[in-house]
Order: C-alpha cells, then structure tokens, then sequence
C-alpha cells in the first residue's frame, strides 16, 4: 500500500477518521493506528491543523483521479458513470464512516480558511468536471443546445453534496435518487430526438 | 419573546449554537446566553442531549409552521415560494453559523439514534411537503403527468440539503441555484403547455 512514511500516515489518518470522527480524534489516535510513535508523526506534520491539509491534498489526488478515469465513449455514457461513482456506493459502511467526518470537517470550514480553500477545490473541480460533459454534449448534439452547462453543472454538483450528506443524515441510501438523476438526465439535458430513443 | 422559561433556554440555545458551534458548546454557554444558571437549566432539562432532543423538537415546530405558511395560489407558486424560503435566506450570516451547528449536530447523528429520528423527521417532512405540491400541480395539469412526485419530490429535498451544505462548505450563495431550480421547474415540472407560456 504505502510506499513511505509520510504517506503511511496520511493512510492511518483516513483510517483513524473512519473509527474515531474528526472532532475528537487525536494524533495518538493516527499514531497508534500507523503503528507509530506521535513524535514520529511530529517528524512529519507540524500539527494536527498541517496534517489535515496534507491529508486533504492527497484526498484531493485520489477524488481526481477517481473522478477522471470515469468510463464512457459518449458524453452522456461519461455523465452516468460518473454519477455512478459518486451515488451508488453507500451500500459500503466504511464509506460513511468516513462521510460522516467529513461532514464534521465541513463543519469547521466557516472557522478555518485553509479548509475552506481545499473544499472549495473539491467543489470547482467537480462542477469543472461536469461542466466540460455537459458542453461536450451539447457541442456533439447529445444534449440540449438550450442547457447551461454552467448553471447545470453547479446544480447537479450540488445534489450529489446533498446525497451525501442525507447518506450521513439519515443513512439514505442514493441509488432510488441515482435512478431519478439518470431519468432527469433523459428528460432535462439529453436533445429531444436522444430523449425519445431513451423513453 | 420567549413566554416561559424552558423557552427562553431553546432561544439561548439557538443563539449559544450560532456562536460557539455544536461540538464545544456547554451548558454554561447557554445559561450564560440564557441570563441564567446551569441549575436552572438542570430543572428543566436532564441533560445536554435531553435539551438537544427538546430544541430539534421546537426546530421542527417553528420549520413546519414556516413551511406550510408558504403563499401561492397554484401548486407552481407554492413550490416557488417554497424554494424561496429554504434557498433565498443565505445573506443573513447568523443563518450560515446556525447552518454550520447543524452540520456539526448532523455529523453525529450515525451515533445517536435519537438525533438520527429528529433529522429523519426533517427530512421526511419536507419530501412529503414537496410530493404534495407535485401530486397537487399534476391533478390541476399545472404539472407534467408524467413526473413521479415521490422521486421528484425526493430529488428537489436532495438538492436543497446539498445548497445549505455548500452554503456551510464554501460559504456559498444559493442564489444562482434558486433561478436553476426555478427554470427546472419550468422545463422539467410544468406541463407542455404550461411551460411554452413560461418561455
């Protein structure tokens, strides 16, 4: 898994947020769970604050990578899949664990610039991301030449976030919203001759 | 204000949550908030949870009558007043510090049952709120026959838990989401005929 041991740790941090929450979690909490000492910890990361960004950073890493390999040779393919990877793996409870503190995480965010400017990037790649579908797909004559995919792109971004922190909420699981999302898609975006295709 | 003093403590409560967040606030916060005693809230209320369960319990009073107080003569003007009161409040800034507990609060809800069954509530409240105004618009042919009123209705709650989310995030404002929602009422909600006159 990790190669070194700062990277062993940012894998112990998300483990340790998993069990523990964000609120009360200590740096003897990621120490123990990288089999470490806090002092080593310390070699690495300053402070709790410092290791939350490095943490963040490389979250940040995975969730593009992620979010770029998505599948599709169509815009719309390329939509739903990734729609997929972001709305239907609740049935994995580690994940909402781990939604759960980044809720707590969000939370802080008001109180916490550097925070704010990570879930900020988070935020704007997504949107950036669905954006760039859904212009392809109107470019391509997939989707509806009359869809903004500015104002389109933020307003799906923003029911995926609301997904997840219903999922946190109330452990709702998001695959009957995942099949209303792929339905709005065939009604809302997709051009009137691909919506009759679909129907 | 407040008629009784069990009320004045959820008010003091409302205001010690805006400014201390959820995670570190006391019981002498609120009494301080309160103009009071910690004692004197100890004879109202057991215990923090105890007064957390009595001020979601008032939360929600206050949000149902807010609710269904929503003006409109058609199910399309009360679905829009409806989004106006949940989506078009983000300048007031004391609501993002009320919003910013709340996320705190819900971020613990996986290990409270108690508080899980509260935001349930919530929840379910506002889809029921939502599908009664679709079914409603459906009935009158104000709305398109062909929505599904639970799934849409679940989908627009969705939507709006992920903008008071973002609003916490990234201090984000709902107001260019509100005229998303709106148009996507127009195109996706409205009736053909209904939504060649919105045009």
């Amino acid at each position: 898994m990790a190669d070194d041991p700062a990277t062993e740790i940012l894998d112990a941090t998300y483990r340790a947020l998993c069990e523990h929450g964000y609120a009360n979690l200590t740096l003897q909490d990621i120490a123990t769970e990288a089999d470490t000492s806090k002092g080593s910890i310390h070699y690495h990361y300053d402070s709790k604050d410092q290791l939350f960004v490095a943490f963040l950073d490389e979250l940040y890493e995975r969730f593009t990578d992620r979010v770029n390999s998505h599948d599709g040779d169509t815009p719309r393919e390329q939509l739903e899949a990734l729609l997929q990877v972001l709305l239907t793996t609740d049935a994995d409870s580690s994940l909402r664990a781990f939604r759960t503190a980044m809720l707590e995480l969000t939370a802080q965010a008001p109180y916490n610039s550097t925070l704010q400017e990570r879930l900020t990037d988070f935020d704007e790649f997504l949107i950036e991301q669905l954006r760039e579908i859904l212009a392809s797909g109107v470019d391509t004559g997939e989707f509806d030449d009359n869809i903004n995919p500015v104002h389109d792109a933020e307003y799906l971004a923003t029911t995926i976030t609301g997904a997840h922190t219903r999922h946190v909420a109330i452990n709702h699981s998001s695959d009957q919203l995942y099949d209303t999302m792929t339905r709005y898609i065939e009604r809302q975006l997709l051009a009137d001759e691909q919506a009759e295709v679909a129907q």
